[in-house]
């Protein structure tokens, strides 16, 4: 037997949905003996508000957690995360799925969010970003019980379901296209040291390095300020770098903008690696080498991860592509390479 | 008296809150007697799932509804719809009001997803955003009951409460700066025709454009592809404009970029004005005179808007400020104008 509808409700009642609709969510616009038929009817055909019927009934939300350490103004600069949501979207949007987004200050508030969502029936599983060293969120999740996808390293996931991608592997093709490049001081401008694929691309740079002069790593908030100040210390010291790889596309075009303030031709006096295209990297001039990868692809997978963990089929670890070096006009053999 | 959590069912079965979690949910991880003593346990201290309880209640859903009619893969790259969002969830966030977010196919398909999650009692109000002329979204919306802000012109909300700015004004400052420069042959790369504020915006650049040589108008989807070909039919006429004022900051870029492959150089041949700013326009050369605004405020204000309709408050409708000209390097006068 098919659920009853408002559109039921309605036309036993001889009055539009709209009117069903005021009398069942207690708001003004119907007259209160309509109000009475309507709660009658509603009750006689055994309607129920859905997502309380459903709740009660431990059936699904059909809407996926997602939520974000990160100080709202900033997602809308920042090319990853949207690209990411669009990939995130365009599979969950597939399936009829919500996505429930909220930005919360810190994970003692992400965490309580989560419990509050699933506690509550409003989300059938959540992803979880930007996977701190020892994260505090995974043994919550663990314990939960929630299906959970972790976009991130699995070497940060606990027991939770991850997609993620090689880190080292891009880290070693980027430093020995320099080197072959001729390069022997190359500097990086990292992103938050506290995050686990940070310390992954910290330790395979410190590694590719070996050998050659001196390669500084700078940690910044992925922000184009910080970039930028990171830059002209950089760029400012006795022995500067001539080759610099960028954690991100936004600090990327900032560091290029600094080099330009310097006086400094590019490629020739400074080479510009960005980890993560963008069409930001596309535009400028000259336009960046950058590390590509599928953003939204690997969103959609993720997506396709979690809504097979609801369904409960059995999943593992899923290795997205990783990034592959993208050569553009901003790297070049350095012009006062010493070799 | 405080309501009963997962907590004190733990607590009094002397089990984890996980098991609590497990044993509620009907998930597999605790035994058949754990179950039942925990069931029973909740039954005795009255705790019942939140949101089914609150439903019930006719309580705060505490998330809003944002249904977003367009290609997800596009939505990564739209600078605006991010910088939106970010808005919305800052302002939003502040409050613990979640963000239920759906791309959708249609407007059927987003009439049928508001309907749902309103008849559910998942979201307390919503956004309704690319207002169309004679939208069929509004009389619907209005039927429906529920609160709701349009991010959009007056002349497409209906009785709805409209966060809006005026799109008027900024054609004249644009086309009255171009003309004080010296162009005579001004032409614009819009939006979707469909679009309430393209409408606006043709109306208002043809009045301004009276007494001009031509100043043609091309329609798009706002994608860099269809900006590229607008630009390059446009450059190839008979007789060329020399100013183009394209309506997005994607498209601004990929005219720039058709520009230089077509030998023309910006400004002397071409003056190029985006409108709507971003990281984008600033970043190549010349950077973009640009149309700015502040987009995340915009988005706060319609999010501040929507809380205080769900609070009871009365609105009426909130002008926020129009964009401005800011220009840079990429208007100047024409250097073949004939006079």
């Amino acid at each position: 037997m098919k659920r009853p509808t408002i559109s039921d409700i309605a036309r036993q009642a001889g009055v539009s949905k709209g009117a069903v609709s005021y009398a069942l969510n207690g708001q003004p616009g119907v007259s209160e003996s309509t109000r009475q038929r309507i709660l009658a009817i509603a009750d006689e055909i055994g309607w129920r508000p859905n997502s309380a019927a459903r709740a009660l009934n431990g059936a699904r939300a059909n809407a996926i957690g997602l939520t974000l350490c990160r100080p709202a103004r900033i997602l809308g600069m920042e090319p990853f995360f949207m690209e990411l949501i669009s990939g995130l979207e365009a599979e969950l949007s597939a399936r009829d799925f919500a996505l429930m987004l909220q930005v919360v200050g810190d994970h003692d508030a992400e965490i309580a969010v989560h419990q509050r969502w699933w506690g509550e029936g409003r989300i059938d599983g959540a992803f979880l970003v930007d996977l701190h060293v020892d994260d505090p969120r995974v043994p919550v999740m663990e314990e939960l019980g929630m299906p959970v996808v972790v976009i991130g390293d699995p070497s940060g996931a606990g027991s939770l379901v991850p997609v993620w991608s090689d880190e080292g592997a891009p880290v070693r093709e980027t430093v020995d296209y320099l080197t072959a490049l001729g390069h022997r001081r190359i500097a990086r401008i990292a992103g938050l040291p506290k995050l686990v694929h940070t310390t992954l691309r910290d330790r395979e740079f410190a590694h590719a390095c070996a050998g050659l002069d001196e390669c500084p790593v700078v940690h910044t908030d992925y922000t184009g300020e910080e970039g930028a100040r990171a830059t002209r210390r950089l760029l400012s010291s006795r022995v500067r770098p001539t080759a610099i790889v960028y954690d991100n596309d936004i600090m990327a075009v900032a560091g290029l903008s600094v080099a330009q303030e310097m006086g400094l031709a590019v490629p020739a006096d400074l080479s510009i690696v960005a980890w993560d295209d963008s069409p930001l990297s596309q535009v400028v001039r000259p336009p960046l080498t950058a590390l590509t990868r599928d953003i939204p692809a690997y969103g959609a997978h993720a997506a396709r991860m979690l809504l097979d963990l609801i369904d409960g089929s059995v999943t593992g670890s899923f290795e997205d592509r990783a990034a592959s070096l993208n050569p553009r006009g901003s790297t070049g053999p350095p012009v006062s390479a010493g070799h």
